[in-house]
């Protein structure tokens, strides 16, 4: 079709391992079946709107490098947005994700008012519609961009001035409608500037019981328009300020509990805030499944060589596998995706770039699906752990776990029958061998 | 006296900021009373056993340089235990710290059996309470030490064993108690192996529930024996294992929420574990005085350009200035203290060396604790942060904290009344500047 | 007057230490004389452009904060470029900077084609003579932006693409002879994108050939056209790239060696570079002090919990005497200066706060050379090292490095008369408190 | 044979990649030719003493855990260090790794005087010979350990005594001989006190001096003594030290051109030590073989999130296909290995914990190794580069690299052709695309 805007690319088809194609699936079809359900099931992959449709290929040394021509200093932006929200769901189609997300902001130009901001977001939420509609592209979420514009360098929530807050909650109010409105299955709140620059002119306290209110907030909004879908927190540890108080999954499990909250909000995890943390991606999703919180994931990867957040696309099958067996464990995904919250390199200005970098990303997903569900069903990770702390499923085991012995009793038991428990191998080079042996 | 050890020493004193005697205090005077208090009051000094009296100089590549002749591979070790003790007594006495700190297995020899541990460390107990007697020195906290032994390589209380659990809760249940019996004004808890090494073989919800179970077993002891310290737990992220549950002091405020345990345990902050975090000193105590755990300090720092525990002795007066002024903010220390949980460096060899690194970092602390009270009485900073923050006391503001307001009410706020805050600057230069007026 | 843009801002006056006034300086007193030079001479500091002028305070999360009316999208860039020049020299005189950077993208509008930029530079340079002339501000140094356009995105003398060399060296050409006409007293290459980001499509043994002919040239042309200052080279381990081949001052002066430029080339340090490639700023200038390559200082700091470049103004007394210390200790700088390659904060959008940040960080610096001065008058560490290093003033020590003892000769002396060395305490401690003296 | 130590594990077999059997090859088939050699002489396997032998699993928190009888407090050394040559042997015969690497204090114990120490390493030596007589077990290198007595706090070379020097002179002198006696194919020198723990206490410059004369003089005696092996110096940025001088190969590199040693000394590069120096292993590879200085490696991994040695077993195909692709690139492997500097973590304390690491270590390696051939035979990355640069072969491209063209000629050139050269894409996605069909 002539006006597409990928015109040398069709919709990418899965051609198996052995394709050298580097515009199709080698290990995504989204029709197989693992485990009981298809791999599209599973992974409820989704692109995103911002740094595929927003963002020229810019850093912070250097201009834009990147093709996108709704992209004008001057000129009509709302009809530059509708021109990027066809481009953006021709991508999405052809890429074969059945989920989006976006940022109010990413859609639509900010107005002079906030009303006319709200107008231009309704106006692409039509055509979004139309495009959802005739694609059947889903939304996985929706979020408002509380960060990139000045009013909020001190932050959304956890501004000083409660004028701000005020704008920030009318704001997220319209974001979050949009994201009922057009079926989104979560709605995320990214903290990008709730934190601070220096502690000097900082009230953490106050601002810990702002953010706290802010978020009560929201949830007495969701039940209110009846929206169904989960509301995520996405941990990330700094950058652009310097502390985020969304820190990572332990920091924001605490503060749900802390606030009652926990059975309210879960994380969306993203491996690249992980490694900023000092965590590892596989901690951070084990965690989460752990403390009962998992809900969706930012898909990319960082670099363990560079501190800030470079947003690439997942590539390593090793890592991921344990990614995805540590998802299956738990149940696998509900309302959330694997979202792929990644940037080209500056450097890849090609128009292909897009859908190669999404399709390696994909490819190592689904083969990570595919060795995970080999992991669950050879068991021999869970059947050494179960074997490991099966003294907790006896009676000495369960007498501390339910409450009856305390430190009295336990001493008398040691001291009395001399107990002298020796180390036991832990055996982790033969299981990272196991792991081996999956990916 | 020709039978002490440090025989060229003698107690130390205060001289004044002109003194170049090395070991004099500049600016510790343990009397001069400031903000109503004296200095030894704000500061509670103490010196640890473990790095001094325990520790030869030996790293991971190479055999202790110190000179400490307690401290032989065969031989009667309680006697030597004698000895060690007897030469500690000598240091706080001369060093002038009104506290000293101990694990159980830094005093005295482990045994056969866990009954002839606990003997060796009453036998020690009793030495302690003569020359505590004698010499005025007070116990800061006692601890028993869940790491060393190759019994505790998975961990204590998260440890796979249950029985291994009932070894650590009889070891804690007698810490705890010789800690009250020496009249110890808090006990802490470090869980060095407390966390994992790798994942794999980790059941990270089962040890979760294992340590909140230890954790409530030692405060119902803690009860029981009429014990009213205070308890401590001491975040770490990683070192030894890989990851340390008790990661920093968000993650332990979260735990004890999540197990409705805030009003039980307080933390004890460490320098060198903030940064390893991946944060600043600062930033660990002022988010301890926010959620109200603040409960004691390990005064130490690492380096920034090391990823180890280097435990050095803290030198930077710009930095503890604000680390004083925060703790000062919050209404000083209560039952916790400034503990030197510092070493030598390896070639520190020299015998006096171990005052002169004491004195340095008791006239750091000093020093800022000066300018600190200076902070608090010209009160530049707090003044610029209420005004900061004075919106939320007008009526906007207060509708938000008090629940009076939401999502609608604020949208149709800022809607009708267009809203349109703009960017006020942080003035985050102007505040260091000021800062450093002050150190 | 009433045109001017600081008008609130009169020429910063030096009012000394007890002055609670935020724009005057408190140590800064530019004539008085310390060891001999007056602190004008010793300090020689230099605001740039390019964060002053050219950069509104984004971030890649969000747009400009600050008030900057000459960066526009439309409009004749070449009159706002002439504005722009006049704020930067009214900033430049009541600041009291002797000296002033610039890229030369920094100063003129890019044209469409190379002859077009150059001839827009050039318009520019002759503005710059004016105000020169005007107000006795004098150039450190200039420099060629090889990094933000998007022709340089693979790098400039290490590009792929030997045409794109061509036009790097064109480019330089001109910006080093405009430097030479302004007078200025270096020049600097900071290789921004002179690195890579995947090994994957690079050739690191061709670009290390490349990179150095480049160097070779740009000294050759220095020579041709007289121009008698100093070339440095910016160390810097990564950002934008993943990797910069001019990582360090070690990397730097390893190469300058393997091509024989070791006289012909010195570095200039910047402390956030030196913490963000795993070194203290103290060590860099140490380190180019030792290997005879010390340059000139880009004077900022980072933030050790960020992994990026955050160009904070230098505000860390202590840290700042012992860089200074090793300066004086090498004979004080030359051609060199501090540069103040520093932001504010985004948050910092009041116009004045321009000026706050560089008073602190003169007076940091200023602070710093006085405390410095009086560590080489008393002597106290210069005294200690050469104490240290005695022996090799000795006959053994002379008989090694003059080259008359081998293997052999040393083995069998050390056989011979059983030398057998025991440690000797570094006494780390004493000098850093010492060192705690004097800050 | 029942006085075996690892009597339950046989000679290790390759069974094939499905076979599931902890203690058997996947992929090590020795004999297996690839690229026209052996797996066996392509990866050069060496298992190292130190870590294996004299390591009881202590860590700075915690005593050893392994079970190796021959360490002992008290006892006769000499006859425990034959008892664990014996067990070492009996190890690298069953695990088939035909190398082995030792420093000299690893296998005999430190006399009270050098002369002693060294008939304890001749005694060992001797028994050495016979073993690799019988087992045909071989030396990569031999390395003499100045780190871990005392005496070596401040470093061998490097010291500020000249007396020390010459005492790490007569250790180097002999531990060469013994390396040369035993047709060790290298010897290594790693300096891990050579660096400083504070600059206040360094002579940088001077440091810098002795250790460039030790270099020399060590180049000289293996000259003299006939040994044909390689020198390496091996990188470590940090630990023990706060600095190492060999901070990484692009330092070493550098260092060695500063001296002219570039053709005298290479590099034995440890994956572990490139991730401490901010580096991936890849890049340390690659720059190593780019600057010609590749020699041998320590094959290892590290942990991203920990900030010390770990110092484990490599199991990242994924990477170590791009190591392997350097090295084969360059040639392969000439003197140098792969040395298994790796350690088990210290719970695993089961016997044949010690093969099960190796053997995930070797398989990792030797899949790499096929993974690299075939990247080597299908060439997509080298057909990609080629490409890339191929401009550099053409008239413009020659005539600046053989210095025909200068600043002059080559801005005329872009002036006049208005040469404007545009951003290419990098391909990196499609590249990491293409690897990860490898691996």
């Amino acid at each position: 079709m002539s006006e597409q805007f990928f015109n040398n690319v069709n919709k990418i088809q899965f051609e198996g391992e052995n394709s050298t194609n580097p515009l199709a699936f080698r290990y995504y079809d989204e029709n197989q079946v693992v485990l009981g359900k298809t791999m599209k099931e599973h992974l409820r992959f989704a692109a995103c709107y911002w740094h595929n449709f927003c963002w020229k290929g810019s850093d912070i040394f250097g201009a834009g490098t990147f093709d996108l021509p709704w992209i004008q200093p001057t000129g009509n932006q709302l009809q530059l947005a509708e021109q990027k929200a066809k481009v953006a769901f021709e991508f999405f189609e052809k890429l074969t994700t059945p989920y989006f997300c976006f940022h109010d902001t990413d859609i639509a130009p900010e107005g002079r008012t906030l009303k006319e901001s709200h107008a231009n977001v309704n106006h692409i939420t039509e055509i979004f519609q139309g495009e959802m509609q005739r694609t059947g592209v889903k939304l996985l979420w929706g979020t408002a961009n509380l960060f990139s514009n000045p009013r909020f360098c001190a932050g959304g929530s956890t501004n000083p001035d409660p004028e701000l807050f005020a704008y920030a909650a009318a704001q997220v109010k319209h974001a979050l409608e949009v994201t009922h409105r057009l079926g989104g299955e979560n709605y995320v709140m990214w903290g990008g500037r709730e934190g601070y620059d220096t502690l000097l002119n900082t009230d953490l306290k106050q601002e810990s019981e702002q953010y706290a209110r802010f978020l009560k907030m929201v949830i007495e909004h969701k039940h209110k328009i009846g929206f169904k879908g989960t509301l995520l927190i996405e941990p990330k540890p700094q950058e652009p300020t310097k502390h985020q108080y969304d820190y990572d999954t332990a920091t924001v499990a605490g503060f749900l509990h802390e606030h009652g909250l926990q059975d309210e909000v879960k994380v969306n995890i993203e491996a690249n805030h992980a490694t900023l943390a000092g965590h590892s991606f596989h901690h951070e999703i084990a965690t989460a499944c752990a403390k009962g919180v998992m809900g969706s994931v930012d898909a990319n990867r960082g670099d363990m060589q560079n501190g800030w957040d470079t947003d690439q696309f997942p590539n390593d099958v090793a890592e991921c596998t344990l990614v995805m067996y540590e998802i299956l464990k738990a149940g696998g995904l509900t309302t959330g995706g694997f979202n792929f919250d990644t940037k080209l390199r500056r450097q890849s200005c090609a128009r292909d770039d897009l859908f190669i970098g999404h399709i390696g990303g994909m490819d190592t997903m689904a083969k990570s699906l595919l060795n995970a569900a080999k992991l669950i069903e050879d068991a021999p990770l869970s059947n050494f752990v179960e074997q490991r702390y099966a003294g907790w499923k006896n009676e000495l085991g369960q007498s501390i776990l339910n409450g009856t012995a305390n430190l009295d009793s336990l001493s008398q038991l040691v001291l009395e029958q001399d107990i002298n428990p020796k180390q036991v191998s832990g055996r982790q080079e033969l299981l990272e061998n196991i792991v081996n042996r999956y990916v």
